[in-house]
Order: structure tokens, then sequence, then C-alpha cells
């Protein structure tokens, strides 16, 4: 089976590959009159657009959101939205060595054991531009969940974390790491830099904090909204963990570290503490909902790997040409779209019905 | 919404709450002709059982499973599987006090806030009771999938974590924690019990491997087999965050490090390292299967938390009675039981779509 | 694959065979809050109880309804709602005859051929009784839906059609027919009484109007509200043919005949007719919603039929004992709840939509 | 809410309006390794395309389908295809009346009471224009189930059937009616004319009749091949009314009349008569699967008929410019690709659960 669509009241569907003509998504189940524009949705694709810095990937897509249904004089219909983003900088490239191996870490044998072949054009499918996609129905998301403010951010390159003293929303946009502390993003700019010119790649922490996100949205048992947000980020290309409030460091603790109490607030109660990460029971208690997710290092670099071919030679294999030496800085804006994709349709899921 | 069900081709869905006469799963889509009965599933139920040692909660369940339909002749039929156990501890308690004011860091006041009212008896539907019905139907998924072989652990206790080097699988039933270190088993005696004496609880970290997973069982992009296991182990009660492999260690790693080399093998690859955890792309590579969860300390403690009634007003709270010091450690059975449940749902999803 | 759950935000599940200890529904999804017990259910269950008159089987089923989880202090809590109905008349017989041939009409071979093998004991999960479970929870489903008045009856046996002018509501609980026309009723009773004596069985058409359908419930295009009710009806058992107002006999009328035009009103328009029984485009209008489901005879006669045995020998098969001599009789209370639980889901996504 | 998918593991989602710069259709889950091109499926698409003869509407759309995405060097890969259908004659035209008054018998007043407001363009996405991307879809679905071969024809215009002993598959191309009886076609070309010519409309009932459905394939028991049928056939533009088999011709037959008995034959029973079309139980018993759709003669006709502007005024409204006189006619194509859809999502779920 292929699964891709994501979310139950608010879904959306994607499609494409790295190297097709185009690719896409289509959002449906979107409230009706909400106003919208390609270029609201834009930002958040540029946000995400690859080569913008030496620390990303040299690939030149211009990323431009075209909005192909849905939408009636500048407002959501409440049918769906089809979203179209053409494939531009499909450099022309030698693809045969990676046609007849697998490339180690990547999903290359998987697929074709699944499939019994793969589009193997720059990962086809499993490729990470498929996040393009995810980015503009986050967009849309967005659209339905004013009463949310979502800031992604990444908290740590390499084992090296920011320092909480020196967090400072208005950094994350100075600086080509969404690093929310200035001197952090100072050290991994030379950390960054030494493992792309070695050829090497490195692994990061991307945190996301959604404010606003109103008490009782959410679902047991098998909706939960930590479920759901596990789900939506684990999905994303090269998450390999995932963690609501404090996480595993919450399995070091005791119960009487771990508590967040309550006490009398001006509108429901007022937490002394968020270990929980803004969720209890699977449902939101109101506090900032807070998400983690441990980026692997990209698996293209310069060392060439012992790997096999589809015939079940011995073979080496290594990554020329662009590629990111650090995939969790660019997956910022995808744990945002993901985080209000999620968000926006549990609004739903909670007024229908809890009206 | 209130989202009970979980799985694609292989759905169950559960039902019940702690201090009703009973609870249950409905598991649909099982395929026909397994051979299957109650003295088959009532194991995994006897793992999971509450007040086995002292480091477990003293409620006394017998948690004995009876199916009630699906099954003809000692075979599963192919029709929906209804599992129902009854509930028959349910001490006579005063819950006034858990009526009227919010338990810290339980589903308490998220559940008032969402639904306008609940269930205080024993955490209504939102108590670690419920998990019972999905070991029962994970009892069920695992005669679909014979080839794979599932083992979850104890791999660490507040930090202290087994040595791998001590190993032994054995071992695990050999104590009360399910651990597959003697010696951690030994010091983790020492902790809990104190933890247990004062009144408070601990946090815990289950590690759970499955092996002899066929390459090719998950999906992209959001039926992910990582994703899917990520949802299904953040939907435990208690759960906080989730790794699948290296998970957040990997992202610390550099490409080289993470680096998952194969060679040629008598039936397809061998991989020279599992970094990945056994998933790539989101579908199975042939390798081990390997995840991670982190269970927080109960909130349940003995020392006094500030929180608001209902009404608003200030007030204390603090557990009487039984509780356990450690729900990670009958969160191992739990694990298992989801464990089994999304692998089975895949191999079906595969063979629907690969044939 | 197996699909026992219906409805997208009010979903039920059911589970159970003819002749197992139970049968059951799950039904998740249902606002909080609502008034339930289980004296407010069992009233549908008894309009459908077999054995009340001699024109349905004389099989004895008190159908108690007991309700298991989901409700606390005599109101739904929001979390799942177990409905379990033992079956008590499992009459002891000699199933020895049907275990080895397939009755002709029957679900028996194709059940053989997908699983395997079937449970053959009264029709096993194919049985009418299973529909029990779908009254049950179509009782829940009324409460989510106040505003809706939904009534069914026969409208035709055997050919023989109701007269509209002597339609009279209050007749339909007046005859052992569900029939709102008396003098029908009148000759129905001849009618089915020579078909119940010549062990033989005959048709029936029912039809199901909902009043109070606000305007705007339902989806396009695949969950539109007429598809939904069509896959709800074409669902029961013995059903072959479904009609949304004039249904086939719009397929012989004119545009002109058709329409249905429209004129000031005092709270939106007032239709001047009604040939689309309250659905345009997927969407209700406001108007009554009519349905119409078309009841085959029951295959269970007493003419000895030609078939095959499961080893592919010719034999022939006869149906002795207890039988429905028109089970469109006895789906009266069967299509009622499907019609309420199709409402009721489409209530609850639209407000999740469109708030 | 809005559902603009269909299919459990063939899943198609469409979206597009009468009026914008194009629409599609997203079909995921799609075996890997077939064989497809955008040749393969333009043919079901020019059988669908309007202006071919003067008894379907004038618009004129080349309806030529493109493949974006699943594709690799001409076979499909089992990720999402992608298929878009520009739209090319949006003929300039004045909308202001549609604009401000709800054309009766259409979806206007429905949906604007729904979301608000509408795309009032052509019937924006409630259009016809929308099943070229079921068409195409369908086009997909045909490659997944090679053993079925699906036949749809006109039966019936205006209450004139064809008569089955001049049955002649053969006639059904050569007739702009898709019509297998040569001297129904004259009449109806007479008839249907005068329709026309009246700026009248007329309804049809469109059969349908798969062969080669292999036993098995359905589920009990909200997912019956039957109830999905009836669910797929419904949810086409301008469908009152679904019969699987007999329909509602079963409902004035008794048991022996409506019999279908069976003998020994070479591979499984042979049926003795196909009054259940083909389904038992849900399920499918190898004979030709027969199903019929109603549909109502469009609401778009020159008379004009009294209806109320988006203020409540009272108004009168007719149809100028191009529209179809029997909607039914470019039904067929569409039924088609609904039959072949359920077939082929039914195939893999049986697969998926029955191996």
């Amino acid at each position: 089976m292929s699964v891709n669509t994501f979310g139950r009241l608010l879904r959306f569907t994607t499609w494409g590959e790295s190297h097709g003509p185009a690719l896409g998504a289509v959002v449906d189940g979107c409230p009706p009159g909400l106003t919208i524009s390609e270029d609201a949705i834009q930002p958040f694709l540029d946000a995400r657009r690859p080569g913008q810095s030496k620390f990303t990937t040299q690939r030149q897509e211009p990323d431009r959101v075209r909005i192909l249904s849905g939408v009636f004089e500048g407002r959501t219909t409440g049918t769906p939205i089809s979203l179209m983003i053409e494939n531009v900088d499909q450099r022309s490239k030698d693809y045969s060595e990676v046609a007849k191996a697998y490339r180690p870490g990547h999903a290359d044998y998987a697929y074709d054991a699944k499939y019994g072949f793969r589009d193997y054009r720059g990962g086809g499918r499993s490729s990470a531009r498929e996040t393009a996609a995810r980015v503009a129905a986050g967009g849309v998301a967005r659209l339905v969940i004013p009463e949310v403010s979502i800031l992604a951010y990444v908290s740590e390159i390499g084992g090296d974390a920011i320092d909480r003293a020196n967090f400072d929303p208005a950094e994350i946009t100075r600086n080509p790491f969404f690093c929310p502390d200035a001197k952090a993003a100072e050290r991994w700019a030379l950390l960054v830099d030494d493992v792309r010119k070695a050829g090497s790649s490195i692994g990061a922490v991307v945190e996301c904090v959604a404010t606003g996100v109103p008490v009782g949205w959410g679902a047991p048992l098998y909706g939960k909204l930590d479920a759901d947000l596990a789900a939506a980020m684990m999905g994303i290309n090269a998450v390999k963990g995932v963690e609501i409030g404090d996480g595993f460091a919450a399995a070091r603790l005791t119960g009487e570290q771990n508590a967040d109490p309550m006490r009398p607030g001006t509108s429901g109660p007022d937490f002394l503490a968020n270990h929980a990460g803004g969720i209890a029971g699977g449902i939101a208690t109101g506090q900032p909902v807070v998400v983690r997710a441990a980026f692997k290092p990209t698996s293209s670099i310069l060392t060439p790997q012992p790997t096999v071919t589809r015939e079940g030679e011995a073979t080496e294999l290594f990554t020329k040409g662009r590629h990111d030496p650090c995939v969790g800085i660019r997956g910022v804006p995808v744990v945002e779209a993901m985080m209000a994709l999620v968000l926006a349709d549990h609004k739903l899921l909670h007024r229908g019905q809890c009206g």
C-alpha cells in the first residue's frame, strides 16, 4: 500500500517525484470563506527553498506555488485546493550508478524490494523535494488556525545545543540555521562549513512550539494530539526521533520533578511548569505545545561506502555533487507545516464532535 | 472527535473505562483460518497484569480475556474478533476529591475542558487499564505475523541504563522489570523500592526489537512504518518520546558515523550496521526494527501538588493508595502489542498493493 | 479485507455472529453530554425483534441491549459506547446439511470461496441478526440529531403498493407490517399469510423519510449524503436497490416534470416539489430526505433448489424451520437506524468543516 | 466536511472546478509495475468527451490527460499517479444571473447554504466536468484488473427501454447513445432530438456489467461490494437510483422466482440464474456483476422555473446556451470508471486480507 494522504477532516494528499515535471498537494476539507492567495503561501516555500546559503544544497528551485482549484474570488470555497509546484532545476546528471547500486542509508534498496523497481532519479518519491508540497499544504492549514502561533528552530546541530538563556526569536531569521541563539549560530557556521568542505554531513534537532492552542483539541486514544504529531514528524525525511515536552528527559525524572502543578489563573488554570509539552491524555492543555524532531545526518556523503548492486555484487558508492550538509536546517519549515496541519485537523475534529 | 480505532487493513477499536463493567477490543480485518484461542492470548495479558510484584500497582485484576466473535472451531473466520475483559477489582473508593479537583499531570483538566465533564473514577477512559485491550488485540496481531519475533524490555529506569555487554534475553522474564541485564535489575530493585516507599514515581525507557520483518513492509509517505510506529508508541499512556534506531543519538552523528553500509549476503544484502533501526524511507530494510519509547514517571505521587478545583479555586492533591511507581515496567507488553499490531497491518497492506 | 465499521466522525463497528454468545456495536465519536440509557435504546430493538407476529421468524430473542462503556451518570462522555446484545435462542439444530452444501441465494458459497471456510450456523456473520447491532447503534445516533424526525414504513409488498391517499403515520404501529395504509395492511395480511403457509417468501420496498434535516448537511463529492445513504441501505441484508427522491421514476421524466421550483419562504426558500428527495449535489436542501430500499424475498424457502456441495457434487437444499416470509418488514427499524447514523455523522462533519 | 477521496487501498482524490484552469485526480495505492501511458487512458476520456453529437452539450473540450507523477519508464512505480486535464473551453459568459439566483434542481442553494458562498461559474465543483477526473482515474483502475471486462450502456431513455432480444454489444459504439439495441437507438434519436429542440431534458438508465470478477472479492458488512458500488454510482452527478441485479424488480418476486440455483460446473458451481447480480452477502459470486443507475433529466432547461435570489426575492430562471438534453448518455463512461475503481479496490483489499 501507498499512503500519501494525511489528516482526518483536514486532509492533504501529496504527489510527485524529484525529477518529474511537477509535484503538488491536494488539500481537502478546508473550511470555506478563508482569505487565501498564492502570495500567502509562497513565503513558507521560500523559507524552505534550497540554495539560499552555502549550508544547504545548491539545487536552484524557484518553488513557485500555483493554486489550481478550491479558491474563488480570493477565498476558499470549501472544496479541494490543488497546489502545484513545478520542478525546474532537474540538472542533467548521470544516474546510471545509482540505478545499478543501492545508496547506503537511502531508501533505494527498500523501494526496489517493495515495488520491484524504482525511479532512481534524485531519490524519486523519497526525495526531500516532496516536502515542498507539505510546506504548501501547511500554508493552507495556517489559515485555519489564526489563533495559533507556530515557531520552529534548530535547537542543536551535531550535539551542540543552543543556550536557552540566549533565546531570541528575532534571531531565527537572521542566520542561515533558523537558530534562536546568535552565539550558537556562529559556532554552527564553523561546524557546518567544516562538514560541508569535508563532503560529510551532520545531524540536528528541530524544536517547534505552538502557542495559542486552546485546551480541548486532541482526542483519545488513537488520535491523540501527541500521537498524531509523532506520526507527522517521524514521517518527515531523515527524522529518527520525536519528543513531546520533556520527552526522553522525562524518563530520567521522578514524579515530583516532572510535575506540572496548577494554580488559579485568569482564564482557566495557570500551569507552573510544562514538562508535558502542552498535552495530557492526548488532549491539549492550553499550554504551549512543544515538539522536537531528531534529524539524522544525510546519507549522501563524499566518503565511499560499501554497498551492493541490484544484481547483488559488492561495490562502493559516494555522493557526487549537490547535497545538504545538514538536512535538519531545511527541516524547520517542514516541521512548522506539519505542526500546522495536525493542529488545524484537530481544530476541525474537536468542533465536529464537541461543537 | 474521538478516535478509538487504530490500523488500516488490520484495525482494532478499543472501548471501556477503568471502572465500568468491562473493557474490550474489536479486531477487524484479521486473515481467516488462523488457529486461535483465548489461551493463546491470555499469556500476553498475564505479562501485563498488575499486582505481580511490589514494583507495580497492587490492583488485583485477573484480566481474563473472552473471545465473543470471529472464531469458529478454533480458527479465525475473517470477521471481527470481539475481545472482552471484565473489570473485577473496582475497589470501593471515595472519588469525591478527584471529582472536584484536577490531578496535576493527569488528563483530568483536559477531559473536562474538552467534553464538559468526565468519568473521574480511576481515570476513566484515560486509565492505563485500557492498555489491557491493546494487549489482547496485539495477541491476535501476533498470529498474523508468525515470521516475526518481537522482544521488548526496559532498557533504562531513572537514567540508569542497562549494559549492552550484559544483554541476555533469557533474563527478561526472570526479574520483575523485564530487564535483560541481571545486574541492572538488581540496581533497579533498590531504586524502584526507594521510589515506592517514598510514594514517588520514576520514568523509564522501553526498547523493542522485531526480527524477521521482511524487506518491503511499510509505505511512503504518510503511512511510513516508522511514522506508524511513532504514533502507536506515542499513543501509549505516559509515553513522551519515540526513537527509531539511533533516534536522537543520530542527530549528534556525522554521515560517516551513521552509515549503514551493505555487502552481498546470502539472501539480499547484509548490513554492516543498523543505525536506521531497520527502516529506510518508511519501508522495512529486512534488518531488525528497533523502537524506543520514553515513559514519564506517573503523576500519581504522595507529595501534594498545587492544583485547582473545577470551580477554579486553589487546592492541593496527592495520590492515596495503589499506584505504579514505574509505569514503564508494565508498558513492556503494551509496546510489544503495538509493535505487533503495526507490523501485522503493514504485512496486509504490502500484500494488498504488491501482491 | 473485512470492513465492519461505518461512518466518519460518528463511527460504529459491529461484531458477532448468529450463533455466538453475543453480538454488539461500538459507537465512537458520539458528542459528550447527551442523556442516554439502555431504556432509550431498547424500544428500537423491540421494534426490530423477531417473533412478534406470524409474519416474521419465530426465533425468540429478548434482544436486551447493555451499555458497557462511554456513559457516566446517565450521559455520554464522548468516549466509545460499547453496546452488547446476548444471543439467547440459539435453538439446537442440525447444521450438517448447511455445512456441507451451499444454500442458493445465500452468501454461503461466497464466504467459503473468500475465507476458505465459514461459520455455517444460522448464516454466521451474514445473518440478519447482525442488524440488531445496527439498530442499537442507531439508537445512539438519534440522540445526536434531536432536530430530525425519522419515519420508515413498508410501502410495497410483492408489488402491491400503498395508496398515498390513505397515508396515515399513526397506522404504522397498528399493524404487523409497519404499513401506513390500513387497507394495504389488510391485503398484505392475506398475501403474506399465503406466502408463509406455502413456505415461500416475498419481496418488499421500505421507504424512509427524515424531516428537519437542515440545509447544508452533506458533502461533495465522494461523501455525498445520498451516496452515503445508498451505501448504508445497500449494506443491509437482502437490499438490492436504493432510490433517493423519485429514483428510477426520475429517469422516465423530462426536466420540466422533474423540476423542484422554489419561492420565497419564511426561513429560506419554499420548494414547490421534492423530486430530488431533499438532496442536491450531495447536500441536504432542507426538504424531507426521502430514501427507498428494495428488499428481495429471502432465499430461505421450502421448495428444494438445486445446488452444490463443498466438494462440488450436485444436491438439493430447502429451508426447514423458522424463517421470515418477508424480510423487508423487519428491515424497517434497520432502515431507520441507518438513516439516523448517516445523518448524525453528517451533522458532525458539517459542524467540523463549516463551524 | 468535504470528501473528495474514494476507495480504501486504491484511492483517488479529485479536484477542480468547471471554470478553473484545470481539474485532476491523484490515484494512490496503484500496484507497481503496470504498463501505463497517457495514450492508454485517453480513449476513456474521449468516450466521455462532450460535443461529439448533437445529443450532448456543445461545450468543446479536448480533455487531454497528462500524467504528472507515479510513472517511470512507462510503468507505475507504486507511488501516487497525478492526472491533470486542462479546462480549455471556458466560454466567456455572463454568470451574473446565476450568481444572484438559485437554479432549481441544481446544487446552487445547497452550496450557498453550506459554505456561505459558491463558485457559480458553470456549476463550480458540482459541475459534471469533474467526472472527467473520475474517468481518468478509472483508466488507471482498469490496469489493475485485467481479468475483468466492463461494459456499460444506456438501457432506457425516458421510459423507452431496450429490447434484450436485440442486445448487440458491437452496436454500443455505433450510435451516439451507447445503445446496444439498434432499433432503440433509432427511436431515441427522434425522442432526444425532440427534447433537445424543445430546450427540455430527459432521464435515462445506464446498465453496467462486469464479467470476470472472481468469486471472493468484496467484504462484509460495511464495505460490501454492492454497497460500495451503490455509493460509487449514487455519487455520480444526476444519479438518483441504483440497483444490483434485479434491484427493485426483486421486491416484487417470490423466493422461488428470485432463486439463483447452482449446479456443478467446471471451475466452481454454475449458476442457473443471476437475479443477485453477481453479489451475495456483499461478496462476488463469480457471476457477472450487474449494476444499474438512474439518471434524472438535467435541471438545465429552457422553460423558466420559479426560484429565489440569494436575497430571498422571487424570480425566474431558465438555462440559456449549451446543455446536455440527456446527461445519462455521457454517464456511461463514468459508470464504467466507477465500476473499475470499486473492483480494483476490492481486488487489493481481498488480496491484503486473504492473501
